[in-house]
């Protein structure tokens, strides 16, 4: 079965083979593991040893994006959130049910975050202290500009909170050219090609300093875990961590850094994403997105207007012939979303190109092309 | 290498054969696994369909612990926290950076908390709506009395939260019996013997439905994870799962089943406890508790007061001969803790013991017992 989401996305075997071992967090030889992945993605993101640290949690992106919201705005606090997509909302109500003030700036589902606009809405409002941005968007496939996002933020003065949840490893990030970032954030199951449970932060230590006891939950405090961190020496975590997921992720690491790094695996997913982008139109699909808005990792097309169609039994068909995509869309329209990432090549993605216009034929849906 | 530590625990072949496999979380064939999962620990919890419900957070046992904790009790609330070990006075701090208003029993962590003072307690202050109780001290191996201090409650007409984590599929359970019980906390990695990732609260669905919005945190409000649940019908997750600690925890429940359930898995871990308990008395060590408070969980043991006993030199000594017990102790005395829980038997333990007195005997420490 060839997995075509998000994530958790299809992995490598040799990652995957690192589950099936217990281990003990505290060991001394496995705290060595958590010590090297925590200063591996520091360096993939371009972070600086004392200046940025590397924070784990127990979990998902978005315990992630709760934890970072409460450790470095304080409660009653106020956040700009550009809104153009799914996981942009997810932020405003984690923000709003944490108790800080959201400020929205919406934005269509099918282009990315105008810097021009944040820049004024900070300019409106000197009131808002950070904002926070998602990088790419699954629902949709956009990718928003974290750079020239960024240079705005700076030049007002003010902070950002990055959710590169479905982007970091593929997409370029220096922190060390961006000091407004606080923190940022992803997962151990996207786009590094490890498998899911683990959440990451890589935030400044100065701000981690600065921000102590704000956060209103030992949980999602980033600066407890800090703290420990430094108390424990090794950086061990607070709490049983999901020790398979480490384990593999190391692996997964070096299988990143195997392939060429960051700029490699952007190549190969722009590659699939080329590939399932202009094969979906040969068979008379339309893209959600117009291809000079479309990012790397997500393809999202409009669902056939034939009433032949319908999502389940699309998705039931693909699986038929060994390809999994998403049974849900979360655009305004009504789509279906295709992972460009994973352990998928331009070969495997020629395949689902294929099984895509076969599923389709098996419910009948009119080609719109071939006609 | 055998992991004689309180979870994660050693676990069987089989269960993390599933871990080496990738899955698509919202799947239909991975939901009804996951329907699966939630329907078979409410019955092992001994619940009741339409009056309990089964909901899951990505994570550790803590994360449950905040989520039950702000989801029954609403901000500014008042909590009475038994305080007799390490994971109760994590409870308090869990509670308190929550905005909850803990008073506190304080007991000794070598005794189970004492039911009349329980009660006492609940009477001298109305204003205590919960009492938040850790089943299972991890720390010294002290089993607190769930039904007795459950019925106390009861009769008080206050709430309970219950901590099974490191206790749940041993020890007897039944919900149907302890309706004051709002939620009863576990994890998959523990006595069940799964692997570490999901924390699991069983809840009593007149509760989540009358406490909804006061969580103060959409990460962890349950009451919003069962709207979720009810919604999608199959109880997806809202956010990415760890799937294979899902699929294992599956496999462990399976396993559970065929050895004969809660009575059978009490009675293998009994049977360890006391080859250990015994087992170091014979080499001249001292367990921390008195075997009439003794459970069956975690033995600890003093650490010899010879000059020539340090715990990571220990630590490392039991490891070179295939044993792996915790490199740090949280009893207010130095102790050592070794599990007694996860897929080893009797005869591991003797092992374990032998492996022990080589252990001290390389470091040197005088012999007691033999002396």
């Amino acid at each position: 079965m060839l997995l075509l989401i998000p994530g958790p996305v299809q992995t490598r075997p040799e990652t995957r083979a690192a589950m099936a071992q217990d281990y003990a967090p505290w060991d001394n030889d496995f705290r060595a593991v958590y010590a090297e992945i925590r200063e591996r993605v520091r360096d993939l993101a371009g972070g600086v040893k004392g200046e940025h640290a590397t924070l784990c949690l127990q979990g998902c992106g978005h315990f992630m994006m709760e934890a970072a919201i409460r450790t470095f705005i304080p409660a009653g606090g106020k956040l700009l959130v550009p809104r153009n997509g799914a996981y942009a909302e997810r932020a405003v109500r984690l923000a709003t049910e944490a108790g800080r003030e959201v400020v929205s700036l919406h934005a269509p589902d099918t282009e990315g975050v105008a810097p021009d606009k944040v820049a004024a809405a900070l300019a409106a409002d000197p009131g808002i202290s950070h904002v926070v941005m998602v990088q790419n968007e699954t629902g949709s496939g956009i990718v928003n500009d974290a750079q020239a996002v960024g240079a705005v933020v700076r030049a007002a003065g003010r902070r950002m909170i990055l959710d590169s949840v479905s982007a970091f490893g593929a997409l370029p990030m220096s922190l060390a050219e961006q000091p407004e970032l606080d923190a940022l954030l992803f997962t151990s199951g996207k786009c590094l090609e490890g498998l899911p449970g683990i959440g990451f932060a890589i935030a400044r230590v100065d701000r981690l300093e600065a921000c102590q006891g704000q956060a209103g939950s030992w949980s999602f405090d980033l600066a407890d875990v800090y703290q420990h961190a430094l108390r424990a020496g090794w950086g061990s975590f607070r709490f049983t961590p999901p020790v398979q997921a480490l384990a593999a992720f190391r692996v997964a690491l070096d299988l990143h850094a195997q392939e060429g790094g960051q700029p490699a695996r952007l190549a190969r997913y722009t590659a699939n994403m080329h590939v399932l982008y202009e094969g979906v139109q040969t068979l008379g699909l339309t893209p959600y997105l117009a291809l000079r808005h479309q990012g790397p990792i997500i393809v999202t097309i409009h669902q056939p207007a034939d009433p032949a169609f319908a999502l389940q039994p699309f998705v039931d068909a693909l699986k038929a012939r060994g390809v999994l995509i998403s049974n849900f869309y979360n655009t305004t329209a009504p789509t279906m979303r295709i992972g460009c990432v994973g352990a998928i090549t331009p070969e495997d993605m020629r395949g689902a190109v294929a099984a895509i216009g076969e599923a389709l034929q098996e419910l009948g849906v009119r080609q719109l092309a071939a006609a």
